[in-house]
């Protein structure tokens, strides 16, 4: 039996022919060894022992009122009542440098052991930054912007154990954060030598996110997904397979956690998806040369925006922006396996499926336009579109490269309401 | 806008209402520190540095005459030409507690320092028990039958490098083993304190497998996904698509494996597959009870079938004897996701994604039936069920609870080809 005939038997829609493709899957090494824990309560039995088999000096991240008030705060200081706690709150969203500078004066004069983090992207990315900066001697906004961060892999680092309260980054067991420097309009990835020792992932912290930033979590969790997904490797289907499935756990349960911020079974997917999207595993063997979030870096570092409803708001528009008869065959392959759209051509299906990804960020509860977040000149546009060329090399490293003058339009499309 | 106006709006097929499930999410722990290499000829950069981190006394494990064949042995030995090398050979399919026997005695004589398996998965998993037994003084065979490996558990572990040459097991990825015992009939899993050190994954080793191990590699994938598939756990969605990805993976790539050997992308689709389908990821949150391993393992331990060929034969047998009310639910979201069927009710879904898991198995070119493996009589099939139900629990813990009878009874209708 020929291979066309089987796929046809199969009924198999996606690539019905097989020859061979001009790009193969990439190679890739993989090493994670964040230890995580995840369930209702797990900080319970195992936070003591995660943090002290490091030691008694712990540097405490944090952010601002809000795990004082859920009772979080309150929690970790009496399971850690015995030990040297030094602390560090006010870390920000879109975490400063400022912060990581104060962190860092804390771990040398404190020496501490160990940084737990309690909170979302923000805080952990922070700890991440401050836990090599303490084997840093200089400034550490170095170690965000000399070569990306290259001299910070060079660095030990502090292990860091984390306590998530937001589904949304992935940082939780992943080598990278995001860090911006307000003085210089600069929001930069940096990559540190190791993912965080120990996370302990709790879906039933995160019961009393908001929707705002629930919705803007799961954009983001989405957003990190898409970037990875749109590349030009064609026959990666192991990742690609897993992406989709992370897809549809998100679009399916991150409306349920908007409408029932209690259902720990809405709360687990988006927690344990926002983990898997980012943590390596499925950009290996891919091209992983992302667009949208250099495009939004600008608008969070010129703005102050929340990062997801930036992505929100430019990940239609730039999905718009690229469809092409090069472009169809995988945005209808996105439409047949996340959006079980079955009928049409590879177009048509291209074309319904953006619209059902523009109608679901719709009801995600967000603006979907820039003058929704304030943003209502092209003011800094041509600007925010050069850095974002040069930052996140749109000329060349993307699925389909950009140019300034289709970052300037992009910005621009996302002025007015999408039509369909 | 309400839950079921926002699902039948985005048109998504699956739970297109929402109530809190019976069941949520389980809690996990997943710590997982094996350091993957995957791409054509990794071993030749960093096979040298992987092993020597460890010490210069290796014990290197292997089969027989296939990799000398290929050439693989003589480059492992160039490679490692300065290292201190103790070789244990013969190991076989369905690996024998001779073979880990042996290995205990020599790395204990020759005080190894790591053990380098180069194999499949019954070298690796032998290698895997070795590395327990070195810091054991009794019978190996200790490790694997009392309490199913809990004493194993106990030991301190050499570090085990490999280098994979049959994408299958996903050995190279977890903390199990499976070993023979053919003189107690006995084939079972055991756990380690850890998983490989460093495992390299080199698609091109695969090139030279034969069609029917290739079948067998990627039926054993497919089966490691179904038994963690189906389950009782109706909101673990990210990992349950992060399979459905996977499967799909399989479906498409093992037939083009099977007309072109050396397809580059059909060999590192199967091999990451592999590797994924059971490194314990894509069973986080779910309920994790096996069964068509354990019915197979006693068509192995009794008859010493090619493992993949049996869990083929086994494999739509326990789907149709399982149908139900009860089950058709799942059934069909595995024919939507999975198999691309779009029409019909979802017992009609059900049957026709069961039938076709059949048709695939039955396009890998291998025997369908239990005589088509030279077993032509049911003298041992009550002494197998009793067991696959003791050793596999099937009464407690799978999807479906199987009795003695029911066991049987798969067996029974595995021994004619499936109509449908």
């Amino acid at each position: 039996m020929s291979l066309s005939a089987i796929f046809t038997y199969l009924a198999y829609n996606e690539l019905t022919t097989y020859k061979e493709a001009p790009i193969t899957m990439q190679d890739f090494r993989f090493h994670n060894t964040t230890d995580i824990r995840f369930g209702t309560d797990v900080i319970d039995a195992g936070l003591h022992d995660a943090v002290t088999q490091f030691g008694n000096n712990v540097l405490l991240v944090y952010g601002g009122q809000s795990i004082k008030k859920s009772g979080l705060y309150d929690r970790v200081k009496a399971l850690l009542h015995d030990l040297n706690i030094t602390e560090l709150s006010g870390v920000e969203p879109n975490p400063k440098i400022d912060s990581v500078r104060e962190g860092q004066r804390l771990a040398k004069e404190n020496n501490v052991d160990v940084i737990l983090a309690v909170g979302g992207g923000s805080v952990i990315d922070a700890s991440k930054v401050i836990a090599s900066a303490y084997y840093y001697d200089g400034d550490p906004w170095d170690l965000v912007v000399k070569a990306n961060g290259a001299d910070r892999m060079k660095l030990n680092q502090l292990p860091v154990v984390d306590i998530l309260t937001l589904a949304a980054t992935g940082t939780e067991m992943n080598f990278g954060s995001v860090i911006s420097n307000p003085a210089t309009h600069q929001k930069l990835g940096t990559q540190g030598p190791n993912s965080p020792a120990v996370s302990f992932l709790d879906p039933t912290l995160t019961y009393t996110v908001s929707a705002w930033q629930t919705a803007a979590g799961s954009i983001d969790i989405f957003s990190h997904l898409t970037e990875q997904y749109f590349d030009a490797q064609p026959a990666n289907d192991a990742s690609k397979g897993m992406i989709e499935g992370l897809m549809r756990a998100v679009i399916k349960w991150a409306p349920i956690a908007l409408e029932h911020p209690d259902s720990y079974d809405a709360r687990a997917n988006l927690m344990w998806s926002a983990t898997m999207a980012l943590n390596g595993i499925v950009q290996l063997g891919g091209q992983d040369g992302w667009t949208v979030h250099p495009l939004e870096h600008e608008l969070s570092a010129y703005y102050d925006i929340t990062h997801g409803v930036g992505l929100g708001i430019l990940t239609p528009r730039w999905m718009k922006f690229i469809l092409s008869d090069d472009t169809e065959a995988l945005f209808a392959r996105f439409g047949r396996n996340v959006w079980h759209i079955d009928n049409g051509s590879d177009r048509e299906i291209a074309e319904l499926a953006i619209k059902k990804t523009y109608e679901w960020l719709n009801l995600m509860q967000i603006p979907m336009t820039l003058p929704g977040v304030d943003i209502n000149d092209d003011q800094y546009f041509d600007a925010m579109a050069q850095s974002a060329v040069k930052v996140g090399h749109l000329d060349t490293a993307p699925y389909v490269n950009l140019s300034v003058e289709d970052v300037k339009k992009i910005y621009q499309d996302s002025m007015t309401p999408e039509e369909f």
